[in-house]
């Protein structure tokens, strides 16, 4: 198909560590491009087993299970951050691993990725690491409270995080959160959070979709919503940061972009993520190539697809027993994605809506 | 979640009989849903198998093969309309088939498909049941020349058919096409092809997607344009007769209905597939609801999602050799869909590409 010795053609078959519902919307975007999809997880219920031509279930410290995977397969990827390095070095010595063990390093240590996007030029939080109750009470004196006291490592969806308001908030948090170092946060004082999720192919062409409009509750997201409603400064300058990172850090693949705006407008990077982001799940119902597509397409070497949205959206996750109800009538303009997870639990996400609005006036 | 028996839940699986690019794109609607899939085929390459969460590879006369599937299962469909009836029926006897038998027998028979579509009021063309050479002259006498001389069963993308011009051609036709009785049609001198994609759920609701404009080449379909270029009271009048056709089967699913258009307007019912069509994979890239997801919906019982246009499109097949550049840079709007084949051979189906236009003004 071409003399690009790293372009994958169709009929080649991508690994994907992990086996979560980014994993499967991952391997039916692959299924759309004629690409197989090979799921390496430990977990017996993994969603993405039942849409991938093949998997393995097998620990991410299975050496010989991981050769034999990554050697099964053209390119492997993976859809959460925390990923063992070891694993994705044992990966890397025989098969390309896309995006690279940089990102996932960058990724799992706040620290790291701190350094790493005020590197940049971007602005984060201001934080100070934290061994010791003396070292934490210290940077609350320069930081002052409100703050956030977080592990370094290991964290989502706001596990691994206290909100330190008074003095008796330090030493529990301290206790509970391990391990160390820990990183204190200064609190920011944001009047919006919006992401960017941001592609950036073999060949180093970066395309970004517009950024959306974030909504938590309980630390999880509950809807994104694009456009923003943001200064047009504002959202340029936040799809201007998401492709100096992805092209600091020599990507290839999705990343999702967290930041917070100050009622200045001014943008704090919150954090980065290695992987197509719940922030981005809108992106399947009015956009011509789909944040996952797009994934697939980088890490295949193919060139980049279309991200401009057609419309406005909200994506709303359905989250424990929300999704009871997914079987009733949707409303117009609406599109449904289910996870087929089997148990419902509270917190669990599974699956999303998205409510298509009206369409974006054409240049 | 339901106190109606007959609407089956979020994790449920949906057996489809037939393994080949429909089948593999209602697998991956089904995914999106949460349902599981259990594709039957005898063919050990069928592109469907890939994304299936499981497969039966065997015999449409396998009775043991057959049964086990079907009660693996929570309800049969099919993805192509020459299942043997008697396939349908080792199934139908414990398992819930949508659509039903009679949609089966009526498209597999164009005498029968014909009578049909006159019963519900709409125009077929003009035609004679053919079991002899004599009966064909007689015929002929009373259609008169062009005409086209059809098998009764089997026949798709042009197989099975011979266009008479001249007394010359009927000898040859005759003695080529098998098995008798055939069908000699008139020509109907048309001046557009179109078709309509329409679901009837479970409990009687009808939705029909908006008529596409087709352009056939070597009788595979090249192109489907939306909107069509015809009268709105043409498209009015496909899409009224598309709802009776399906509501008069007391059908349950996806049906494709063809559609001569004459230069007054006039509109000829050329054929019925009673599964997602060829012509409805615009669907995917412009409507919330695929022809796809809206025939799971329909079989599971759902409601029916909205099958509202949002856009312009032009649907391509890629056929055979047109794969081969199917990597290279996709314009602005463009949306690339491959059936996963190994094999490139000339006159197969191997992908679809939409290209989006305009968006269509909301009311």
């Amino acid at each position: 198909m071409s003399t690009d010795h790293r372009l994958l053609p169709p009929g080649s078959t991508v690994g994907i560590l992990g086996g979560g519902q980014l994993g499967r919307m991952l391997a039916l975007a692959a299924a759309r491009l004629g690409v197989r999809t090979h799921i390496y997880c430990p977990d017996p219920d993994s969603p993405a087993f039942d849409v991938a031509s093949a998997h393995t279930m097998a620990a991410y410290d299975d050496e010989a299970a991981l050769r034999a995977f990554a050697t099964s397969v053209d390119v492997v990827t993976y859809e959460f951050e925390n990923v063992p390095v070891a694993t994705a070095e044992i990966v890397a010595a025989t098969t390309p691993l896309r995006p690279g063990i940089a990102a996932l390093k960058t990724a799992q240590d706040r620290l790291l990725e701190k350094a790493f996007i005020a590197r940049t030029g971007a602005t984060v939080a201001a934080h100070r690491p934290v061994e010791t109750l003396e070292e934490l009470r210290a940077a609350i004196g320069q930081l002052a409270l409100p703050a956030v006291l977080k592990t370094t490592r290991m964290g989502y969806d706001g596990k691994g995080q206290a909100m330190l308001r008074a003095e008796a908030d330090l030493e529990p948090a301290f206790a509970r959160l391990a391990p160390r170092p820990l990183v204190l946060e200064a609190f920011v004082p944001f009047e919006k959070e919006i992401s960017v999720v941001v592609a950036r192919g073999l060949t180093g062409e970066v395309r970004a979709y517009d950024p959306a409009e974030n909504l938590h509750q309980h630390h999880i997201l509950r809807t994104s919503t694009v456009p923003a409603q943001i200064a047009a400064s504002t959202a340029a300058e936040a799809v201007w940061i998401a492709e100096q990172l992805v092209t600091a850090l020599d990507y290839v693949g999705v990343m999702g972009i967290e930041f917070f705006v100050l009622p200045s407008g001014r943008l704090v990077v919150n954090e980065i993520a290695p992987r197509v982001h719940n922030s981005g799940h809108w992106t399947e119902a009015v956009c011509a190539t789909d944040q996952f597509e797009q994934h697939i397409r980088a890490i295949l070497g193919w060139p980049l697809g279309d991200p401009a949205r057609r419309a406005d959206v909200v994506m709303a996750n359905l989250i424990g027993d929300d999704v009871l109800a997914a079987t009733s009538r949707l409303g117009p303009n609406t599109r449904l994605h289910l996870y087929g997870k089997a148990d419902v639990r509270p917190g669990r996400k599974m699956g999303h809506i998205n409510r298509i609005g009206p369409p974006v006036r054409q240049k």
